[in-house]
């Protein structure tokens, strides 16, 4: 049996964080973006071998239990004890790990999502486990509820599926450009001094949006949020103000990587590549994913 | 400016009303099916009149306030008080009203969302105004919340958009046959003495369905529920027997309308389709609508 799952790309543009003993409880307020590239996620089930085993790779190559221990920990919950067979998960991710994409959110519910749909079990009930692990193991805090949001989504009450509440943005025929630079790790971010300037600055961030809840609202928020927490400076930020000489809305700095974004309409497009392409930095470019995670039987 | 919405036709498999003053707090437990068929509303807007002017047309022919008033009471909330232009909102219904295809809160989701899209606000917003008016006005409990979240649906914790709590199953490729006989109405039924039995049952059946969630436990559970209940009786009771013969799972009662409905497989639809016509019954064929609801510009 062959599964495969789809977890949109999420980025976030500003949040708060909200830290619980009860990992449900534990997640993020802010606001973020859903896109249409992400992790897909094959599972393949072969029964009839003598002993239980799990292997997992990412884009093509296997990982040690020690370097996906989130992925691993979703499996170890969701394939039962007694089974024997062959499990081999197969995690591909169409950005780079490390630049605030939400691969690890992506990984675990992608596995979730397609293990429960081969073992049995519920979206909810995978959607928690993934959110539970990613928590436990400093995955992230709010990727797992937004993924499953989809669009761009505002984290109203933090937590996990369930008890979290997410809202949508209504939009129009945006384009997302990101610039991914350089890695960041979110662990030494949200364990340094700059985590107090982040719970201010984005619950002053939450409250703006909510009074002008659009998209063009949501960027020069955020950017206002990067700037004054400090994780926007030097370098990046320089690249941010070249990149506004060419667009409507400010672009931002994706939390957390060393990464920009910006809303771009299709004939924004073109001066926006000619700039980075003489810049020689590297880009992609998404659409607003809307709706729900995909998951399903996989022929072919 | 013309906006589309789109939202799923929603049948109830079985459910347990759940009252409350707070209408946000008002729903339902139960189960149900969202379909690829259902709800279009198109609202055009259009501004420069001296007056403020809201109308409201169901399947292309104007209605009075009196035959749509929850459609109306979303628009009179969403299209600001001070608006000098014309708003009409054109609803298309893919099923009868009164067939229990969750058509009341299609049309109040569905104005709701391209209302809001329009002339601002979010999705929660949308969603809770239309779940506030369908329960104001009798026009549902549950099934806002329901066409919210798409598929094979289990409403876990009873309340509207952001309080209650809704779970999804797996499924693989089944098609949804309904078959719509005659009106009923929920009012009538939910202020009959059948409300205790229903509330009995929902439950019963939903404890059930929890401890093996998947669509080939609902279909029998639903049946029992619509059976036991005494809902499911005489000539609508010996047509789902008929089916029975022909199809692998119990086709059971759509709740509330005296219409039936079955997951069948598609080879199992000719057999089925030969029975319903040699009855002389009609019937319609559906996918499972999985996601959320669309809502976007409208370009002719």
């Amino acid at each position: 049996m062959l599964v495969r799952a789809f977890v949109p790309a999420h980025i976030t543009a500003f949040f708060v964080p909200v830290f619980h003993d009860d990992p449900l409880k534990a997640g993020s307020l802010g606001a973020g973006i859903n896109l249409d590239k992400g992790t897909n996620v094959f599972a393949s089930i072969e029964t009839g071998t003598l002993e239980r085993h799990v292997h997992i790779a990412f884009n093509g190559e296997p990982v040690k239990r020690e370097k996906a221990i989130i992925s691993y920990s979703v499996a170890d919950r969701l394939v039962p004890e007694d089974f024997l067979g062959e499990v081999e998960i197969w995690q591909y991710f169409d950005f780079p790990n490390g630049y605030g994409f939400g691969n690890s959110g992506g990984g675990a519910l992608g596995t979730a999502l397609a293990l429960s749909y081969a073992f049995g079990g519920t979206w909810l009930k995978a959607a928690q486990l993934a959110h539970e692990v990613e928590v436990r193991h400093k995955g992230g805090l709010g990727d797992v509820i937004a993924q499953l949001s989809g669009g761009i989504e505002v984290r109203l009450k933090a937590g996990g599926p369930g008890i979290g509440v997410v809202d949508n943005l209504f939009f129009e025929d945006y384009l997302v450009l990101v610039i991914p630079i350089e890695k960041l790790s979110t662990k030494e971010v949200l364990d340094g001094d700059v985590v107090k300037a982040i719970e201010v600055g984005g619950r002053k961030a939450l409250e703006k949006l909510l009074k002008e809840p659009k998209p063009e609202r949501l960027m020069p928020i955020a950017r206002e949020f990067a700037e004054r927490t400090g994780l926007l400076t030097g370098e990046l930020l320089e690249l941010a103000r070249e990149l506004d000489r060419v667009l409507k809305l400010p672009s931002s700095m994706i939390m957390l990587g060393k990464s920009l974004f910006a809303l771009v309409k299709e004939k924004e497009l073109e001066s926006a590549k000619t700039l980075l392409n003489d810049l020689n930095v590297p880009y992609d470019v998404a659409g607003i994913y809307e709706g729900k995670p995909k998951v399903g039987r996989w022929i072919g």
